[in-house]
């Protein structure tokens, strides 16, 4: 069997390697995957996030567990127990039914169904790379670069998206510096992006989210470099909560705007940013934060809270848009050529 | 000798009595002033905060202790002793300087200093009325107002400034309804005005920072208030970081945005915003948070870190700023009218 090692996810003789993300950044402890119940529980425990990673990791618990052969109908209600870890997981659902198909046709051989794990875990690497190779090219030597949430190997199990292309940029031996947004509530940025930069030895600095537009006033951004987590057709896309602010500031400051996603993430049925659903998570996020030593509240206890995960930024602020290796600019989305590249 | 009852200081027969801010909001714990010495250390040890409310606190303790017919040495010794227990708070430093001038004057006598002490008291009371009260008729019925930072009854012994508008437009019975930036890194959004809008039941909803644009975006603000810490002569000002964020935003939504403060936080030597200095607070307060249990840290140990206490919004963003009782319009910050004014 192959070895695979990502920064997240690890795979050596057979055993499945997941990094505890809750104990990041200063403890780097690996879960053993006993079986895919207890890839759910790491799922729902949020050991491990990110859209892209939790699909390959589940998938991969999944196919190594099959290898005990089990029977196609003892191995499908496995299936459907990992496909209902995390409902709202698009990619947990497309890996999961990936492997549903390969085991259905051909009567759940198990080394058919690894080699689909393997297929998956692939294609994400190769994707990052792609989208990661194409956005450094729009990095210069000298840019200080300023992103939001997480968007690197801790959310895929390659180079990620936004942060690959800053990683890549680095890697090619441009000089960047890095700011990083916290991003409140969840702190993606203050406990994920932090770790994954220091580990590429990426200079960066650290601020709250709301000391981003002093940055920029003083030109000490050149570009702003975020993920999507949905895109409609004419360029208006949903991502982390506080996007949409750093596209006004950036558009205020004239500093150019990339978004990076892979085609997945195009949801061509969807005509603009109106149409994407904003999921409110609980008031206690805001209320307070969530951290290794538990629940620390600091607002009043019943304070009334708005709790948007995502927002919706218009294609309009939006300087370039990478989607795999291709690059639209502002023209292009306008001009609805994200629905005739798909 | 008189009674006071302040939101977050009161004398009561002769005691002196100081709210514990580091509880707030869970816990109202009111700590007995025993004398200058141990104002001191409340103050250093931030359980009193807000520029005019450490200047009042002060200068009532140092009255109190000077019915005990200290002489003038004394006297004087201790004063310079509270003058330094925070070197940056210029209220703090004016009100010890008016119990000198009169201690020096009278041969340190008791009832003189006491009056002094009792008049800057009133003197906060007033302004904060008056500007409250103007700003208020800049407040209609049905308005969403966005806040940041604290501005309130835990930072003077009034009814504050731009939150004071917000408390006396609900009093005059307008149906208001405020969001209130959590305000990161030291959460004054989050813990203190949530508080003060509790007290005097003004229905709020408490959002993180990166949030507002968003709210903005869907027409959910209508105004936003805000306070000033200095005002230079052509109506640029620093305020708590985030501000010029919000004001950006703001001028992109077309929501208009007011300032209020006191005329003593215009410095009319100050030219322009250029000339304003900003501190930068230690890497700790964004790596983290301090809470009532001690300090909190989620990022890494050493990661580097960007933390201006304060930013400088452009007058040319702004739609008005109410000093005292005096409203000036964008128009007229640019025709310099301040300068004139003062």
């Amino acid at each position: 069997m192959r070895d695979l090692r990502a920064l997240s996810l690890k795979l050596v003789d057979g055993q499945l390697l997941i990094l505890d993300q809750q104990m990041l950044p200063d403890n780097e402890v690996w879960i053993g995957v006993e079986n895919p119940d207890h890839m759910i529980q790491i799922i729902k425990d949020l050991k491990v996030r990110g859209a892209p990673l939790i699909g390959v990791a589940a998938g991969l618990s999944l196919a190594l567990w099959s290898q005990k052969k089990p029977k196609l109908p003892a191995f499908l209600q496995e299936a459907e127990k990992l496909r209902e870890a995390r409902p709202t997981a698009v990619n947990l659902m497309y890996a999961i039914d990936r492997l549903i198909e390969i085991a259905e046709s051909s009567d759940a051989n198990p080394e058919a169904i690894l080699q689909t794990a393997f297929a998956i875990y692939d294609e994400d690497v190769n994707l990052c790379e792609k989208m990661a190779l194409r956005g450094a090219t729009l990095i210069s030597d000298g840019d200080h670069i300023l992103t939001h949430c997480n968007t690197g190997g801790l959310a895929t199990v390659g180079v990620g998206t936004a942060l690959g292309a800053i990683i890549r940029a680095h890697d090619s031996g441009k000089q960047i510096h890095v700011y990083v947004d916290e991003t409140r509530p969840l702190l993606q940025g203050g406990r994920l992006t932090t770790y994954e930069l220091e580990k590429a030895k990426v200079p960066y600095t650290l601020i709250c989210d709301n000391m981003a537009a002093t940055l920029m006033k003083q030109s000490k951004v050149h570009k702003v470099f975020v993920g999507a987590d949905r895109i409609a057709a004419n360029g208006d896309f949903a991502n982390k909560i506080g996007t949409y602010s750093l596209a006004v500031l950036a558009d205020f400051h004239k500093v150019p705007f990339y978004i990076l996603a892979p085609q997945t993430t195009v949801d061509i049925h969807c005509p603009n940013g109106d149409g994407i659903l904003i999921e409110e998570r609980k008031g206690s996020e805001v209320r307070g934060v969530f951290t290794r030593e538990g629940e620390i509240r600091w607002a009043p206890e019943a304070a009334p809270v708005f709790n948007p995960a995502f927002d919706v930024t218009p294609g309009k602020l939006v300087t370039g848009m990478v989607i795999d290796d291709q690059l639209f600019s502002r023209g292009q989305l306008m001009d609805h050529q994200l629905a005739k590249f798909l």
